[in-house]
């Protein structure tokens, strides 16, 4: 959904609501167009400088060189998720998608996550894609019935986690095997995405990094096969233990 | 790769190449062009009949009524992944898809089965996705590394499996759980393709169905992702025992 208008967008951004991407006409550059600009960036919010013709193609309205696009999607917050956990009586099972940007990706993330009982699923803000159209479709119904939060940055969450008790687990290569790995308990896990994996920074900050054994010539995962891998294995070391 | 021209789509059918799509003008139907259709169909080939124009349009040549779409990729049969496993000195360990139609789906396959060292998928010749260059594209190059075998008849080829004293395990709902199953020893796991899963019939005569615990609503995982916990859980039992 497009919010255009320069108190539409400005307002929009305080609520606090999550907004994906603004578009601002490269020529805005009055007092008032630079503080809903400074307001955007003090929130984390990605903005795309375009020229005013590319704004005038998005919206058949009046932007005054200002669009935001939300999501219809009701991200929730890190607390919500662990209050769910407390509320089921389990330790919390949690995933943290570290730069997975393919929507097919993330809809078949949330799918499996819904499957197995994990409590939320952790995206950042930026360098992911969000929870639109594709998503859900894919997600096959799923993404109605997990709780996702959006992070500004997850090296915090995953550092407010381990203050909680909360084990992080950082699901790579060159780990320690995940077969032979205590996972039961409060946990968390920090899949990577296409490509690059999880980030050196946050890889070192989690508290163990595990892996599945590779039989193979290739040797990498495809992010959702490998997420469903590792929630499974935790889901059958709560059933059977280690 | 398209083959046209009688003669050329004539021989290729009967060298036994595997054609995933035979494309027939509507109007052929002199003897010479009864005879090609008839062997094609005596061999399983799906055959559309379209308009001259049509034909006109997918090649630049002459292509007397008949095309026929070939893959480059290489198929092989399954005594070849028997062969495979033996070589490795390992009992067999191999998947089948009974329906898998997505090409995503199908990509995401054959990588996870590559990385957790699976002899071989098998696929269907009918109701199935081929490995088209979508397939090879989402592999990850695990395409090029994995052996995939297409059979005129499932149920035929499981019941082979069986009397090579292979166990037949169909992944499906209802089942008893994976996690109290032996898997370890000559495996194959029949996995359901989008939607229906595994038909009814072939359902029936594998040995044993087993499931994946389910803790959400939608209770209903992609079939890749299914594929990679089920392989996983398998490789964990080699590793661990059950």
């Amino acid at each position: 959904m497009k919010i255009y208008g320069r108190n539409a967008v400005s307002e929009t951004i305080k609520s606090g609501t999550t907004i994906d991407r603004m578009v601002v006409a490269k020529d805005a550059d009055d007092a008032g167009a630079k503080r809903i600009i400074a307001s955007a960036l003090s929130r984390g919010i990605k903005i795309f400088y375009r020229d005013k013709e590319y704004l005038d193609r998005e919206v058949s309205g009046k932007h005054q060189g200002f669009i935001a696009e939300i999501t219809d999607f009701k991200y929730c917050e890190l607390d919500d998720i662990l209050q769910y956990a407390k509320q089921k009586e389990e330790p919390p099972f949690i995933v943290i998608l570290d730069g997975v940007e393919d929507p097919h990706n993330l809809g078949s993330v949330l799918r499996v996550c819904e499957c197995a009982g994990v409590h939320g699923v952790i995206i950042p803000r930026h360098r992911s894609v969000s929870v639109n159209e594709t998503v859900i479709k894919v997600s096959s119904g799923a993404a109605a019935h997990i709780k996702v939060a959006k992070v500004v940055n997850i090296n915090e969450t995953i550092e407010q986690l381990k203050k909680l008790g909360v084990w992080v687990f950082c699901a790579d290569m060159n780990g320690e095997s995940i077969y032979e790995t205590d996972l039961t308990g409060a946990a968390a896990f920090v899949i990577g995405g296409e490509g690059s994996g999880v980030k050196r920074l946050t890889k070192n900050i989690c508290d163990r990094v595990v892996s599945l054994p590779m039989r193979g010539e290739i040797n990498s995962l495809n992010a959702s096969v490998a997420c469903g891998v590792v929630v499974y294995e935790k889901l059958r070391q709560n059933l059977k233990g280690l």
